[in-house]
């Protein structure tokens, strides 16, 4: 099974060229979505298909060229259960990444973890047990570690890069070179308590829910485009401690949801804004 | 703006036909959503579209048919935002009534109250300020009541019957005559608490989250298909009257996101399951 | 049954202090809850109580001022189910009306609503069909408008004043006289997106969850201890329009609940926050 | 800091007498929650409290021996922090296993693992790298196996036993002597679908929301008192298998927030309830 995402201007005809190619190349399709923007006047679409024929997803992607010419597309055809290339990066807290290393461990995320790097080494025992490479990249030298985490990424061919818990700056130009393969997890519910310590915020504001937020990482920190976020009850009687501890099992799962959603090709960046199809 | 929807066994092209056919008679697709049931094999899809030209979704309409016939669809065209003429149905608890009044007197719901019927008399002061006609049945004939329901649906033209708290059973054969249009809400998370006094029995048994099921009405009682669920949390302090009050904003919302689904044309019945796109 | 709530620095000897004084004067006490904030050193109890012979609740009440006094509390004693007397404010949008009438007419809110204001007449109907009085104060000559309001407040004898989607900005004035009296429904999830439009904020932004925030009405808008907050999933798919339709059945829960508190007498201003017991 | 339990008949003057024993004894209270209920005439209490001079608690105690046999008291006095000795059971499904371990790795969960035990060797490598005891006590001989299971508890001096998946039965005789210290996840929201298969179940019925459930074990499978539920939103496109992916988070964190509130000593078992304090 393969995954064909496109994006393009919405104009008439875009699904019936789509589903004719499809069906003409001998491919079925499995699911299909869409959206067609009214706002924007863009069109986004991911179907899953089936060729019938061996081969026939070539015959297809061979003959869509013209089709995404003629539509002025943005497209990508990926196969299903392909595993993503995924470098990790944490600073201390290690609870998103023993979330990550059980999913990858039971194939419950389509991830392949090419190596962990963190500015600390306390979690070099649980990444090594799993045999999986662990790089310390010590913050005391930005631009030293900025290098050595640009190098892991190219020689790692990492298509992904997840800030598990990265209590460091990326560097705007990192941002930009890799447009839409960074996901964050920030500790709060987004745009609500931006910057650092977004539990004591929560507290000092009184409010009855927090929450976390997975986006993508952009050069405006903490402004980059939502993928996913989830929120839990919180009272008086939680401190930024608790919120924190309470905190942990969101974030965990709101990342891995967002990683999730990456590896089924389902997010779509638009502006500042994602569609998830 | 129409809604197409069909439904046929699973097989290539059915989408590139329907998208096609679209194309070709001057009709863009605005919103497009299938489902391909790979465990029954049956495919099912929703595509709102908007003619170009004036009649041109008469000219598709004429043109669909012999598509239709050649994947055996079951198929309807039907105006976006055209009111489904309802008849709403309670016995003594009117918050399911008052709800379903704002949001049709506000226009949020695209529903056509052509009356209410109830067993006992004390909502007719509701009904009639808002300029409804509001029908007595009383429950102590139950044949009769049932009659009169019947000739009251067809008279009225209904084609949605809402049980929004009634509590009577009505017959087999009326169940069957209408099935996939008569839409209850059961005061209890399905399966969970069938029959009488649902937060009676969660209250025995002690459950830590109590809930709402709109489904539709069918022969077996509280058997019907699922169209919508929700959920809320309750503690040992809350006592049957306690869950009751609380449960009364559940019922009346995932009601009315249950009937705001069918009106969107949305709802498939496939078996004992909905299809919901 | 009664209501007894107090507030003081934490120090030993309170609860039991409380718990014998209500022994003593023949009061059983029903529920009880408390909390001590470790950061502040704050301590805050609300006991329901039921005096076992006649006029046992006016003997606890003359033996407590002396209680009270050695512990300084903040302290207040009053009926369960008194009925709060409640001035309702809003413009245009009544979603929030409608909802508070339900729940009033249907004994589900102890309150006694006193008066509905508007700055528009379009609700004046749904108000008095219910027999109640409509004021409509006009928004274009704002100094006569607050002045008739304060009017409305003292001659009404209105305990709570309720801003059901009021669009109006209550004067510093006004908003310090009535200080933990005034609850507003802010139609997001604070403190994300204040001020105006908040649905579109939310959808330029891109979230995938947005909420209603009921709290109290202080001269920094929207900056109000927060007493009740609710959110609710939306996806790229929603219309700025879309959110405010979701939002709309969010504000009036929230509120509701908020009122609900308020007038089981649960919530304790705390400087910037609130504790509800 | 120190917490007290306690149940008995409610009447007058319990929470004095407690309050006034404890401030006699120069212990301050620090949280403190009851429940009266009314339905039963029972009467529950948790409080947690500090000696305020060495050796207080044990002064507090010896009183308060003659307070609760004037109330008929159950009671009992723990060390807040003391962690609860643990012995897991599962069969071939690891994610509440590994999520156990995470929490006891790090403290968030106060428990001491005294061994973990399955009828499979799958989790060994997992336990045995964490440096714990596994022990594989296989199926087939289901005398032999509960004979072992319960000399490890008694020799393990294990106060607790998590079913973290154990896909065997325990005997009646097991279940009674151990009586509130066995707490079971279960793969659904009891009390719907009950027994085996339970994704499948609810895929059969068409339910758009699943859950999870940890009660006690008791003699009757799958009705025990409930401690704490979860649920999550599915739709028509969820296969069973999916189901199951989602509900795992759902079932790891459920166990383990009542395995929390048993560490906190919150949970108070009440014929087929419980009350959580």
């Amino acid at each position: 099974m393969y995954i064909l995402r496109l994006n393009c201007s919405d104009r008439p005809g875009i699904v019936a060229a789509v589903a004719t190619g499809l069906s003409n190349s001998a491919c079925n399709i499995e699911e299909s979505a869409q959206f067609n923007d009214h706002l924007s006047g863009q069109f986004f679409m991911r179907v899953v298909f089936t060729p019938v024929k061996p081969g026939a997803h070539e015959v297809f992607k061979t003959q869509f060229v013209a089709i995404a010419q003629q539509f002025s597309m943005n497209w990508q055809i990926t196969p299903v259960n392909e595993k993503v290339k995924t470098l990790v990066l944490l600073s201390r807290e290690d609870h998103c990444l023993n979330d990550l290393l059980y999913r990858w461990r039971t194939n419950h995320l389509q991830i392949d973890i090419v190596g962990v790097v963190s500015n600390h080494e306390t979690s070099r025992k649980l990444v090594e047990e799993r045999g999986l490479k662990f790089h310390h990249l010590p913050s005391d030298n930005k631009t030293s570690a900025e290098k050595s985490l640009q190098q892991l990424i190219e020689t790692s061919d990492a298509e992904l890069i997840v800030l598990a818990r990265y209590m460091q700056i990326l560097s705007p130009a990192l941002c930009s070179k890799y447009t839409g393969r960074i996901i964050n997890i920030h500790h709060s519910f987004l745009p609500g308590f931006k910057g650092a310590k977004p539990y004591h915020q929560a507290y000092e504001r009184g409010v009855k829910i927090i929450g976390a937020t997975a986006h993508f990482a952009t050069v405006d920190l903490d402004e980059g485009p939502i993928i996913e976020q989830e929120t839990v009850r919180v009272s008086h009687a939680h401190s930024p401690e608790k919120m924190q501890a309470l905190g942990r099992d969101t974030e965990a799962r709101v990342l891995a949801r967002a990683i999730e959603l990456y590896t089924e090709r389902r997010i779509f960046l638009h502006g500042q804004r994602t569609v998830i199809l």
